[in-house]
């Protein structure tokens, strides 16, 4: 099998465990293999701690509650994380952590017996913060595709799961356009039913007329953590932020795009299919206060401010 | 983690080797693990041969193509299946075949350099045919879920992916409908307009006035291959069979109702939302030309009839 070469000298954290990534295996049983059945979460690390801890840790044990085994997340997780980042010796990271249902007797139907399957994944990234620099080269293109994000009774939409393939095929359809020229960075996915919903892996934010406009919970999105952020960085500056039901037209002729996730952080959008946008004061605005808010809450502070702690003290 | 017994002395066929069940592994990173990224086959083996090998090799290859990894399919995959079964001694057996997009460098968008994983899982069942008896001890009770099938334009319909959560979902309902008197065999799941779909694990079928309905192809459903053996048998007798669009209520007001799978293969349906149905004589008929049917393709022959081969001749 085929491996990373710089992720083949990581170590993860397999069900109690530290091993070597390529070492680090589950069983051909495993619910999360044959059917997609576990959660997870995508943390960024920054100073040695993970950001939003408590809103990823709350969403992790949502998505387990969803999917019938709630009592499989481990009490000891953020343990697990700090292990593992110690072992790695990191300080800045990409951590995910997953919790799946695990081996079970049987086929489809599960067992309220679950013995789950815990792994923690690292993979290093620069700093952040004020001196930091973000994890991507270029402010984002992103594209419009078929796929349509799974409506919510087929699939809870804020449950994250490892039922991952809506996102895969919408990144498929942009590697399939893309050309020797030019490959859109993320995919826009819109409900069945015709609305803005958001990319594969990551919330759409735009503004309209100085007002800072993204998808509301009323449509099937994953609520993410970054995006709570964003939101709640652009309220604290007293600007109007709506939360609606929006289309690609609304995408389209906007003043300013933006994508967030936890890697990402705050990303630029400077082509929405094919169409040109700047980045505008908004973006930059509110890249500048992630980017204070983390330098203050896991690298001591800003300009001699005192640090708030680790977890940043505001709910996310 | 825990196992059942029972598998634990089996050997599958992991990427080429065969291994002891529980020692069967596939890597953390591995697309499959992480996003349900790969495709899978249930097959039936009797006497020693899997029923409609054409078909399933043809959706596997298919599924794959869907997934945009059409090459990964290995050309011997039906070696592997006869190996994995002489390595286990069995003429019997259920057996599972997952081929997945296996370990990538990046995150999700999928790379075009694929090292798939592929896993052959066996299991043992009794023998089928008209000597044999079904995997079921009873016919099954179905019940409705709120869980609605995905909409293709989400997950395309005929790929039989490792994205088995709406699915697992709807078996859950019915986990926490059970009574210590009651519980459901089998949910029906319904697309996201109200139509009839198919069950978690299996296709419907009723008969209306002596005629064959099953939800067609221009519903969201996996047209299973046990489906299209059905539909066969059926018009092979002269029925009138239709295939079309219908609702709850049409599957409650029947005569008969059956459902249909690889491994239950005709499966009558004695309660659907509590609604007595009886066995009635299309489910007879159709399950007895099923095995038949099993019986001169796999076991040389029913009353003396000389045996068509194992794959039967016919299409599915």
């Amino acid at each position: 099998m085929s491996d990373d070469s710089s992720d083949a000298a990581l170590t993860y954290h397999v069900n109690g465990d530290l091993v070597p990534a390529d070492e680090a295996t589950v069983s051909v049983r495993d619910r999360g293999f044959m059917y997609g059945d576990g959660a997870f979460e995508t943390l960024r690390i920054y100073g040695g701690a993970p950001f939003e801890w408590a809103a990823h840790r709350d969403r992790l044990h949502r998505t387990a509650q969803t999917l019938g085994f709630a009592d499989a997340v481990p009490e000891d997780l953020r343990e697990r994380v700090d292990a593992t980042l110690a072992a790695n010796d990191l300080d800045e990271a990409y951590c995910k952590v997953s919790v799946t249902r695990g081996v079970q007797p049987g086929k489809l139907t599960p067992d309220t017996d679950v013995d789950p399957t815990v792994v923690v994944y690292v993979a290093p990234l620069g700093r952040g913060g004020v001196e930091g620099s973000p994890v991507w080269d270029e402010p984002a293109t992103v594209q419009t595709v078929r796929t349509r994000r799974p409506p919510a009774e087929s699939l809870p939409a804020d449950a994250k799961t490892h039922n991952y393939l809506p996102g895969i095929l919408a990144r498929l359809e942009l590697r399939r356009a893309a050309t020797d020229d030019f490959s859109a960075d993320e995919a826009v996915m819109r409900t069945t039913d015709g609305l803005l919903a958001e990319g594969a892996t990551s919330n759409l934010f735009f503004v309209d007329s100085g007002t800072l406009k993204t998808p509301s919970e009323d449509v099937p999105i994953l609520p993410g953590v970054t995006r709570s952020v964003a939101i709640e960085l652009a309220e604290s500056e007293g600007f109007s932020v709506r939360t609606g039901k929006y289309t690609l037209d609304d995408l389209r002729d906007a003043d300013e795009v933006f994508c967030t996730n936890s890697t990402w952080e705050i990303r630029p959008v400077t082509s929405v299919d094919g169409i040109d946008v700047r980045v505008g004061p908004m973006t930059r605005l509110l890249s500048r206060l992630f980017d204070e808010r983390v330098e203050r809450a896991h690298y001591g502070g800003v300009d001699g401010e005192g640090a708030e702690g680790e977890s940043g003290g505001e709910g996310a």
